[in-house]
């Protein structure tokens, strides 16, 4: 099943602000739509997030009522705009957007061929996605032995992408090929993808998992209980990993406990470009913390701090798994140097 | 303002539970009640669980229809039993009920006197909780500068004692004496003792606190932000601190990023006959991880983890701040040893 779909100009997705209670479909029929539920996260996860904001440029060509070249190419560079604006951290909108602009460039002919470019490369990269994640999936399964016992923070599955996920994919591959293996699931707060999310697909997979609080992590691998951890990532630059808040403790937990740190994630969250002085870390809205659904857990008027993402350094990371292959975090360093 | 009080007869303590929501003081009249009390969480916070627990012993006692001696002496044992049933952790626990079981064996007289002696002795530990705490405070505030960023954990506050704190007492003391001092909250999931109840006290005096997410700590550390970290103690032993779940991932981090870890608790915590393996580790309800509130938040039938403490070796202990001053991880090795 995949997270979202396109249809005779209409994107249709799950809301993941309602799941696992329930499962509620919505149908995003413009490019403000889109923006809004990135913002709103009904829309997450790295790769996911690519593919909806090439969605979303996709319903603004679909639906333009513009006859010029000219015209039309202003209309995408506005709707490409409104997508940047949605979430800071994550690479992959910037990529896909980027995606999305310069194949519309390339593209010859009148704005009827330009739309018809845009719909076209937003279902490739869809297409993509699941190829890339399969990928991923089959080069990862090859760390993973039968009996392995798995932590993952957040989600980074079919949910985090349009099918089969990224830390997940090497979890579903290896599961594929017969291997006993079990998960332990960080709930992730604020936002509780782990719980929410991570939980419901294995569970609807029949692969075993074990919910835990974040703060509980540093136990289950102190215990013993845990011999490898893999995580998505929402971008890698040279010296470092950006993923979700609270997965920088857990890498540094894994190292102190000797147990190996993965990251599994498309070529597409890469940028060598950058270091991790140049990542905006987004900071979000106070409720997440102070309320969960309608509970209210803190006094009114705190002061909150709200971080979504957090700094792995490249020295806390065994190795990065993406769809080309695997590279450790030495193989990596070397590599950029050269 | 005291946590628990003893009125003829009549134990008033916070329901902890509801807190900051509501101020609701309810009123335990058995052994019983105060059990189920310290079961569900109403009472909380090592010191206050051992006066607590003097206070159960106290109902049984002051209530007592019998009339030999023999006899109260083997009703009071079973209310220490029935206080010993209730949290296996908290040493404090086992010390109170311990101490009042060695004054009523020293106490000459009939049952009138028996009587008597275990209400006073609750009534002194209570007394004495306070006394405690304070000097705790003046220790600690010695190692506290002005302008000092403090990250807590749990709630080792007024609300873990009869009053003032343990690691509260140290942040208390600190801003009494006019230091410009701040605190960050780990929120402590999955009770949520800090943003409920540290952010509650440290609002109510105000003194500057920052929630935040547990997974958030090591962000917060990684940038700086925080230069020492205090914790209480449920039980120190010979080569450990256990605390609430959490304490053990803060400890790595803070010595990961050279942030000085210092636990405040009173002599009663400690026992240096154990050590770490001696420790049970309570496991509570999954209901505790899967809900908050009335909020569910994972798909029904998940499997849970949910210990309710973890074990920090002493090696990640800059030092104990106790009544009897501040001891060194390496002081106390090398005590330990001689």
């Amino acid at each position: 099943m995949r997270t979202i779909e396109w249809k005779d100009g209409v994107v249709y997705t799950i809301d993941q602000t309602v799941l696992p209670k329930k499962e509620v479909w919505i149908e995003l029929k413009t490019c403000e739509q889109v923006a809004q539920a990135l913002k709103e996260m009904k829309i997450r996860g790295a790769p996911l997030i690519g593919v909806a904001a090439a969605f979303g440029l996709a319903l603004s060509a679909y639906h333009s009522k513009v006859l010029k070249r000219e015209d039309f190419m202003h209309e995408l560079e506005t709707a490409a705009e409104t997508m940047r604006n949605t979430r800071p951290t994550a690479v992959n909108l910037f990529w896909a957007v980027d995606r999305i602009l310069k194949k519309t460039r390339e593209t010859r002919g009148g704005v009827e061929s330009l739309k018809e470019a845009v719909v076209a490369e937003a279902l490739r990269m869809a297409d993509e996605d699941v190829e890339v994640n399969r990928r991923i999936g089959k080069h990862g399964s090859k760390i993973i032995n039968d009996g392995d016992v798995i932590l993952t923070h957040c989600n980074a599955g079919s949910l985090a992408t349009v099918e089969y996920g990224t830390a997940l994919a090497v979890v579903r591959a290896a599961w594929e090929e017969g291997k006993r293996i079990k998960v332990f699931a960080d709930e992730t707060r604020p936002f509780l993808q782990g719980a929410r999310l991570t939980v419901f697909e294995l569970m609807r997979d029949n692969i075993p998992v074990t919910l835990i609080t974040d703060n509980m992590a540093g136990y289950v691998m102190s215990k013993g209980l845990v011999n490898k951890v893999i995580v998505g990532a929402d971008r890698i630059v040279r010296d470092a990993v950006i993923n979700k808040i609270g997965t920088y403790s857990v890498a540094v937990l894994a190292h102190e406990n000797n147990i190996p740190f993965y990251v599994a994630a498309p070529t597409s969250t890469f940028n060598f470009i950058q270091s991790a002085r140049d990542v905006v870390i987004e900071e979000r809205n106070p409720e997440e913390v102070t309320r969960i659904g309608t509970e209210t857990i803190a006094p009114e008027g705190v002061k909150v701090m709200n971080p979504a993402f957090d700094i792995t350094p490249m020295r806390y990371v065994t190795a990065i798994i993406s769809e080309e292959g695997i590279i450790t975090g030495r193989e990596l360093k070397k590599r950029l140097k050269g």
